[in-house]
């Protein structure tokens, strides 16, 4: 069962770093994406925004110094919750964009 | 500047074909997925679901063939339109899981 997005994203605003009950550490960002893809015999300017999250040590790491920077980002896709069906990429990797 | 999705889900409604103004078939349809995903060290069932959309011929191959299937699709993320901000899926890559 595949679910993996590969996203070249902006972080537009980032959660202070926040623990789970268990004392992991999480932490809340919200990406734009823009790029230029080629589909169906022509090129189509595209954009998003999607809500990410960055759990455990990593989320320390990067907490405080992602906001304003472009990051490639992979990881899953998930329903925010049981009841709030938006969604949520749940990043497994993420590395600067060398600017 | 990466935008790519690879999704196994299950075609849970698919609309009836329609055709752009410049004559392109455009097969719309709505995807549940269901997994389960190790992050963080523990295992986890995801759950999502996202619309998502095929265009050209094989928009017009797979018409009326999708709803109830299991498939593995491959595309890029956009939002709906200028004015609706949801994801949406752009199927660049459809085949049937064979059950």
């Amino acid at each position: 069962m595949q679910n993996r997005l590969a996203l070249t994203a902006t972080v537009d605003r980032e959660d202070a770093l926040r623990y789970t009950p268990a004392g992991l550490p999480v932490l809340e960002m919200w990406l734009k994406h823009q790029s230029r893809q080629t589909a169906y015999g022509f090129d189509r300017d595209v954009a998003c925004e999607i809500q990410a999250v960055l759990i455990g040590e990593e989320a320390r790491k990067f907490s405080g110094k992602l906001a304003g920077n472009t990051v490639n980002l992979t990881g899953f896709l998930s329903q925010r919750s049981l009841r709030n069906p938006r969604l949520v990429l749940n990043i497994e990797y993420v590395e600067f964009v060398k600017g």
